[in-house]
Formats: C-alpha cells, sequence, structure tokens
C-alpha cells in the first residue's frame, strides 16, 4: 500500500496548491502538518488521540528509534504502524538533522557520518546505505535520503562542497533502497544560494525521487531568508510531486511557505510549546502559566473546538502545567496540534477561493496585531 | 445532590458486603476502588479516561489543594468537580496524612498542626475546622475529619493520648461542619490496640458521622497488622453506614479487608507504579522494564480489555517507559486502575455468590503462586 499523490489545484496568484494523498484506503488533504514523534510516540498523546485531532502523516524520527529501541525489534513488531499502532501515514527522516546538531565537521566524512550514542557514548557511524536500510526496516511511508543539513550563515564555498555530497549519499541512497511500499524522498540543500539551491534541485530531480524535501531551514536564519530559501527551491522541483518543508511550524511561516508552493510541514513546536506551557490561540499565543489565568474559567481559546478546549478551563490546565501534571502537556499537545490542522483547513479553504494572501494579511493581523514585520 | 449509600447485601460466612452509591442521578457498586488524584488530576489521566475505565469515587488531597492553586480558585471554578470536569463523585482527604509524613511531633497541639509549606518553606497552621473549611470549599461529595495518623509501631500511652485528642479534634470539625450537599466521616484511629479501636469507633459514633474511615494503616505495618486494626475497627461500626480504608491497594489487601467489612479504598499505588513501569498481570505483578520484554509483541495482560492491552504491545509500552515517554505511564496507569476495578468486580460477584473467601485463595495461587503467607 503504496502512498499516493494527487495534486489537485493551483492558485493562480501564488504558488500555493491542493492535494491528496491515498493511503491505505483513507485520503488526506494537503497542504498538511505533520505532528512530529520522535520516539514513535507523539509526545503526550495516543494514536487514537492524533485520530481524533485529525491528523494525517506523522514524522518519527530514524536516529532516536535506531538506538532505542532499534530497527529489528520495529521490524520484528511488524513496522512502526503496528509498533505504535497508528493507520495513517508515518513519514520517518534520514538522521541527517543530527548531523547537524550532534556531529563535528571533523566527523563528516564522504562515507558517511560518525556520531556519538547520546545514550552510552557509543561511536556510531551512519550512512547514506544505513539510513536507507534503518528506514526500510522501520516500514515507514515515506523515507528521506540521508543527507548534511548545512548551519546558517554558512560560506558558499562550504555549502557548494557540501551539496555536491549530499547529491552523491542521496544517489548511493536511492541505488540499496528497495521497498515497495514505501516512497523516497530527496533533500533540497543549498543554503541562501539560489544557484545552489537550484542546482541541487535540478541533480536530485535527475536522479528521480518521489518526492522532494526543503532542508536547512529552521536552523536559526531570520524569516525572511527561510521564505528565500523555500522559494529558491520550489521554483526549481516538479509539480507534480510533494514537497516537504523540514522542520517548520510557526503559523505564518506554514502561510507563507504554502504560498512558495510547499505541500507538507513538520515541527515540534507545538508539542514542545505545550510542554512550556504555551498555546497558540486565534489572537496570538499564550503563555498559560501567566498569573492572569489563575481565575480564567474559560477555555484555552472561545472559538476553539478541541477536546481541551471543549472540556478544561485556562485556570484548570495553569494548575496542571505549574504542578508538573503530565495531563496539562497532553491537553496542551491536542489543543495546539488541533490549532495547526485547523490552520491547514482555512489555508486549503483560502487557496481554493483564491484569496490565501489575504488571509495571510487578516491572521497576521489577528495573531500578532499591527506593526508585524517580517517581510 | 448528596451522595447515598444503601447496604444491599451481606455475605453469610465473612463481613463482606454489598452496596450501592447513588449520586448524580448515577449508581456505583460498593465495594470500590477509588484512584487518588492529588492535584485534582489522577496522574496523567483525564476525567474521561477514568470515566471509561469505570471509575467511581475519585479522591483529592485537601493539603496539595489548599497550597495549589488553593480553595477559594476551585470555589471560584465551581468546585472540583467543574474545576477537573468530573461528574462521579470525590472524596476528599483532611490533610491528616500529612500531620503523619511532614510535620514533627512537636508541631502538634491540641489546636492544630504546625507544617511547612513544601512548596516555599512558609510556616502554615491547620486545624479541624480549617480543614473542613478547605472542603467545604473544595465541594467534594465525602469530607474526611481532621485526624492525627499515628506511626506504627507507637506505644499504646501515645496512641490513647492521640485518639482522645483526634476525637476532640473531630467534634469541632463536625461543629463548623455545614454543607447540605456533602457527607462527613469520621476516621478511626487507635493504632493495633483492639480497646482504643473500639473506643475510638464508639466515641465516634456518639459524635455521629455520615461514614466512617479506617486510618493509621499502610504505614510500614506488616499485613497481619493491618487486617487486625481493619478488623477492631469494622467491628465496632454501625452496618448501614459506608466504611472507609484509607491508603490501601495491594490486590491483596482489598479482598482480605473486604471480607473484614471494607466498602472503599483508595491508594496511589496502581498510578505510582505505573510511573515506575510496573504492571499488575492476572497471574502477577511484572516489571515492563525488563529486558524480555523487548520483543514481546503481546498486550500486558492478554486476559485485559483496557484500553492498553487492546492496542499497545508489551514492547511498545516498555519502548515508552525506558524513554520515559508519559504515554507509557498513562498506558499502564489505565491498565493498573482497570486491573483494580476488575478485581473489585470479581469480589463483588463472589460476595453474591459466597464463594468470596475461595476466590482469595485461588487469587493468592494464580497471583503469588505456591507458599505464600501472610495470615
Amino acid at each position: 500500500m503504496k502512498l499516493k499523490f494527487n495534486l489537485n489545484y493551483e492558485d493562480k496568484k501564488s504558488m500555493a496548491r491542493c492535494g491528496t494523498i491515498s493511503f491505505n484506503g483513507k485520503e488526506y488533504e494537503t497542504p498538511m502538518f505533520m505532528p512530529v514523534g520522535t520516539n514513535a510516540t507523539v509526545k503526550t498523546l495516543s494514536s487514537e488521540e492524533l485520530k481524533d485531532i485529525g491528523s494525517g502523516i506523522i514524522l518519527a524520527n530514524t536516529y532516536h528509534l535506531w538506538l532505542a529501541p532499534g530497527e529489528d525489534i520495529i521490524k520484528k513488531a511488524g513496522g512502526l504502524h503496528k509498533f505504535m499502532n497508528y493507520d495513517g501515514p508515518i513519514l520517518t527522516d534520514s538522521g541527517g538533522y543530527q548531523v547537524f546538531s550532534l556531529a563535528k565537521p571533523k566527523d563528516i566524512s564522504e562515507e558517511g557520518v560518525k556520531f556519538k550514542n547520546i545514550i552510552n557514548g557509543d561511536s556510531l557511524f551512519l550512512t547514506p546505505e544505513k539510513s536507507i536500510e534503518i528506514q526500510n526496516k522501520l516500514g515507514s511511508d515515506i523515507v528521506m535520503s540521508f543527507d548534511e543539513c548545512i548551519a546558517w550563515p554558512c560560506e558558499y564555498d562550504y555549502v557548494k562542497t557540501s551539496i555536491e555530497r549530499t547529491l552523491r549519499w542521496a544517489k548511493r541512497g536511492k541505488e540499496i533502497f528497495k521497498n515497495d511500499n514505501q516512497l523516497l524522498f530527496g533533500i533540497v540543500q543549498g543554503g541562501e544560494y539560489e544557484d545552489l539551491r537550484k542546482h541541487c534541485a535540478e541533480e536530485l530531480v535527475k536522479i528521480g525521487f518521489d518526492g522532494y524535501a526543503i532542508g536547512g531551514t529552521s536552523v536559526g536564519e531570520d524569516k525572511k531568508t527561510m521564505y528565500k530559501m523555500v522559494l529558491y527551491s520550489t521554483k526549481y522541483l516538479p509539480k507534480e510531486k510533494l514537497r516537504y518543508l523540514m522542520g517548520v511550524g510557526d503559523p505564518i511561516d506554514l502561510i507563507e511557505n504554502v504560498l512558495r508552493g510547499v505541500d507538507i510541514f513538520d515541527c515540534v513546536a507545538p508539542t514542545r510549546l505545550a510542554r512550556h506551557g504555551h498555546a497558540y490561540t486565534s489572537s496570538g499565543k499564550i503563555n498559560v502559566k501567566n498569573a492572569k489565568y489563575k481565575e480564567c474559567f474559560k477555555p484555552i481559546d472561545e472559538k476553539c473546538n478541541c477536546y481541551s478546549c471543549q472540556n478544561y478551563t485556562l485556570s484548570y490546565i495553569r494548575h496542571l502545567i505549574t504542578k508538573n501534571e503530565t495531563l496539562g502537556a497532553r491537553l496542551l499537545s491536542i489543543h495546539n496540534i488541533y490549532f495547526l490542522h485547523r490552520l491547514m483547513d482555512d489555508i486549503r479553504e483560502n487557496i481554493k477561493k483564491g484569496t490565501l494572501e489575504k488571509y495571510r494579511d487578516e491572521f497576521i493581523l489577528r495573531y500578532y496585531g499591527e506593526g508585524y514585520e517580517y517581510k
């Protein structure tokens, strides 16, 4: 049961597009936000809750699952879907982001990347082939090529050298990739340099992948730069294939990057913010721990229909969060993911109506207030 | 909507009994196990999950809620039920257990007990009147009298002096208790001394309460002593009133103490064990972290119909627990509380069939194996 993507509609005024993902007898609409389940669990949530919130694809981290419980155990369990009891589509990353966050430049060679096992300090070696082999065993529906996620800012010459290696890695991965039930995606890198992004995208397309990701964003760059990086990538990608912007989930970034042709997004923000007591609302992000919510017996957001807002008050959730009761983080995670899913609903509706730019402007006014500047 | 208790059936061979609690248009059967929601949340679980598991009365801790968020906020929220969105009955303890666990003997006077606020080190003073006043504001359905929970072992003379004060405290509490929607319970203390337990029970009955609790158990005593303490209390309590054994939840203790005439129990064990990776099963308690479960793709207990056992494997739950993912503690909490509720179902069924002692013997063999000794 290979996942299928159909492009249904393209905005006339922007690069925004609507599509459908068919998987396992069900259909999921794009643009879509994918919650992150690092350890084969979207932190604090059950698979049933994800379904209730309306999640489609979810993401799991290859690097973490490689270390624990190990890809062989997940394979024996019947793959990630059975292991975590999630019947929607699952995307696994490549471990490439850990190249960026855990390895030192000297640990990166043509062959692969040397890591320290964060659990026991053991030396680990991840190669493009190993990454694909692990993901084959995990049995996700979308597999990512192994890449180097470059820091920002980064010198042109380093980026140029790095993307050539990333392209060779993508090719090596594709050569050993063998699973009729999975899709394999290439990852466009190239920093903020249009010629490098273009070159990387075009070379990946020549190798031929089932879809394309945009990497190297959300690594400290400003929003203007991020949007440029995305545009420099989507411009050179084939229309009929899924486009995935990695690690981006700030509400405004979802809208802006849909306008630049992105279909799917992932980000740990909604669950991480939840654990720290933050909630998205229709009029901006709030810190639930704020003393003013002590006696606020209203839901997080009166306009929200999520389980948390239908059943619990800000006063109660504030109490749970301040007492480190895990139900607090759970209720906020439900709310925050639900918020992003409903934002994507609005985005799709406005693409179809041809009003996404107007929606973006209204959203900014409503969410950030007057005077917001990022363009 | 005052909670009502009806005694329906008494075992001919033992002191076991079956009853019905009517509350808010619903009926709940006794004997019953009550999960503990210290901070107005049964750790890791939502109110909806408690309902799904089949919970009836749940317990909340007066001492903790007094400190945070404070009884006035909960009163403004409309009481504990609205605050935590639980429509079943709620029992609050008196803070008396904290006398035992947090105060030093020199801090206990006729007037009340001096505490240190565990949050900020402030000096706090809790009196019988204050305890009742807080519980009135919390709006629980069963309110406990303020008592001194004595350590074990404890000298006869100290216990004798202490229960006289506990009786004076109970009387003072009753005098200021005023809430037509709540029941007030007295607490039988007296250590392991039958004459003191008898005296305490009889004097409490003279004052007159809506139900009676048995305190001073689960403080380090062996099972034989605990069962004696319970029997020395229930023997002298009126049949038509609810009897609550405080802080006891080991499966075998539930059976043994039902045989000694107890109706309701509370204990943090099912949720605390869950957080440490332990699960009750029909053939004994297991440690889910055990390496042998790494590749065990079966549920915690194949005979169990709980949400966790219907949807997740031991291998997955072990992975979650070892990675400190809160879903792991949640799945085990659901399972453990469900297990105790189903054990109570079995207990009630066997009372009605007149086979509870036989069930106890079979349970011991099944749960502990041959050679278990505690009598």
